[in-house]
């Protein structure tokens, strides 16, 4: 640990700050962007888990032209920084009419509609054309019309075509039920079932003449495990590009993959119970809990970071409670007999997008300051 | 839940956005204030809740000239908004030495040990006078050094004692067992145990010739439960400004003091499962999670807000989960048919320092913009 304190401190850390892998992160880029390319699929990469215009940079190498954020003002700030094709991939929000519209003269911008009221503001109000997306439920239970409810999208289709500004995308979908699976297996049936839902619409809108429509999937585990994605139009992972402790858990990564962890002073020690506690807390790392090996909830683990990338990762040093500002880390003797106060230590992140939300700006491995939205 | 959203429209709001009622904040600090001054006891707000200078106006109007906040750069805003007496109320971060120096060239600033180790870093490269307090360790096994190990408790103080720039302060805890506490009475005891350890680790110092020593005790629960706090010198609570629906469920206080709520936008209504999914998120209510009458955890509840305030709070309709920008409220029936998408909601928060750390502004009931460091 003494190795990751004394690189960290030649960052120039002193408080909690996001440190980034960026050779890593665009590894996990290509590798997902050769897979769409692959299969002829548009990856349509979602950026609410990096908002930042330089990472947004990275994805441009790999010929990316398309991009998914989840809220306008997110939007605005990519469309800001030279991207002109965005979908915003949450049921539109229509007290922010003045947004879409601003948008909307500027770029190609998507929206998703799950239901009649919203369609009629939007037609009511929109002022340039836009592109919208029915959500679809297959199986999250969060938002979009459930997938066998095909009258309702028949409707909501028909009407959208009748809309002189709303042009007809096709289907959208989040398949947020793949982070309950804890096999490949059980990963690609989400997938598998996702696809089978989507083009069964999809043949139903054909069937009435409604036509071309496309099919965009998106979520990070699927989008990982299933080799061939040529199913589908688009693909819309996010996490995928830091990776994070769930998805490594969910066997969608491999340690090695992870490009993100926070740094934190090192505050305290606690020898009679082991504990580390960290400059670090809810708001540097956010509550998101995933359980440790005795079912308890725990909010990050040990990371070694060096200049050649993040990790290993100590999986048997978690971070068992957080408050505010303090994290408690309980640690194997051996790690626990090499950390003292005034050290730096990493913490690799259960939820990168979560915890990234909490900065203004990430640090690369090279020391190069990159700011947030 | 019409006239809620109503009123949130005339604030201008069209999306997550914190509300407060000013008037209730003055009530809870003019409390909080009463209290202290009655058992004269000095009145040490921690600001790290509501980190406005606006808010921190307010506290002066009752007198309060001394305040806790749980980072530097915190003291630091505080102190360019004229706060000259600031506890940094967090075992200190010798990485941030700068900082130190820079506030304590200007204030007169407070700092917390609890070993040896930083205590001489700081004796070491201080360049102003400090005050320095002991962390003690009253039971909530976070920092600072247990109660009843008088011998270290003892050698720090007489060491700080030696420092030219470091001046013995007192002890200082923090009582965060109070949470697991479900009624006054245990409220009361976790505080008569913590002042009757403190004062017997004051006994062995002043035996030792160490005195004067202070006394410092905050948590909000047991701040706002006892009623005579006359046996320390200065208290520091700080979420009883907003309260919130966790201090509500532990007893500490009422609906009518819940000061804050987050008014979020509907976005979809979906009457087969009684649910209404708003534009709000984890990013916008944190994660932290409170269990409902099921056990599984809830980030929030519906509110009633209006000129006159914020409440009724629904506690049969809570926020059941979070993603990075959607929330789930599970309401009934008669409240679900109140609800439409494009509707304003808002949200008590569980935890309001976590939740309000997510914002950069405030905005009062009579539509004033507050900005938040």
């Amino acid at each position: 640990m003494k190795s990751t304190s004394t690189f960290c401190k030649s960052l120039g850390i002193v408080q909690p700050t996001v440190v980034i892998d960026a050779s890593q992160i665009k590894r996990n880029i290509e590798t997902m962007a050769g897979k769409a390319r692959q299969s002829g699929t548009r990856f349509r990469p979602h950026f609410k888990t990096h908002q930042c215009a330089t990472i947004g940079d990275w994805f441009r190498e790999v010929g990316v032209k398309a991009i998914a954020v989840s809220s306008l003002d997110m939007a605005r700030y990519f469309a800001d920084h030279g991207w002109d094709d965005i979908t915003v991939a949450i049921v539109v929000n229509i007290l922010e009419m003045a947004k879409i519209n601003a948008l909307a003269k500027e770029i190609r911008l998507g929206l998703l509609v799950d239901s009649m009221p919203p369609l009629a503001a939007l037609q009511g109000h929109l002022e340039h054309p836009v592109d919208v997306w029915i959500k679809i439920d297959v199986g999250s239970s969060r938002t979009g019309i459930r997938w066998d409810q095909i009258e309702p999208i028949l409707a909501l289709a028909r009407q959208i075509q009748q809309g002189e500004k709303t042009k007809f995308a096709g289907l959208l979908t989040h398949s947020g039920q793949s982070y309950h699976e804890q096999t490949h297996a059980g990963i690609q049936r989400v997938y598998d079932e996702t696809v089978a839902h989507m083009a069964a619409i999809k043949r139903a809108l054909a069937e009435n003449g409604m036509s071309p429509c496309q099919i965009s999937v998106g979520d990070t585990p699927t989008s990982s495990v299933v080799e061939d994605v040529s199913a589908v139009d688009e693909i819309r992972p996010g996490t995928f590009v830091f990776y994070d402790l769930m998805q490594r858990d969910l066997g969608v990564c491999d340690d090695a993959q992870i490009a993100v962890a926070v740094a934190c002073p090192v505050i305290g020690t606690y020898p009679d119970r082991k504990q580390v506690v960290v400059y670090g807390g809810a708001v540097h790392l956010s509550k998101d809990a995933w359980p440790g090996p005795d079912g308890a909830p725990t909010f990050g683990r040990l990371a070694t970071v060096g200049r050649e990338g993040i990790g290993p990762i100590h999986h048997d040093a978690a971070v068992i409670s957080l408050s505010q500002e303090h994290g408690i880390i309980q640690a194997p003797e051996a790690l626990f007999d090499q950390i003292d106060v005034g050290d730096l230590v990493a913490i690799a992140p259960i939820h990168c997008c979560l915890t990234c939300d909490l900065y203004d700006r990430y640090v690369t491995l090279e020391g190069a300051i990159l700011p947030r939205r």
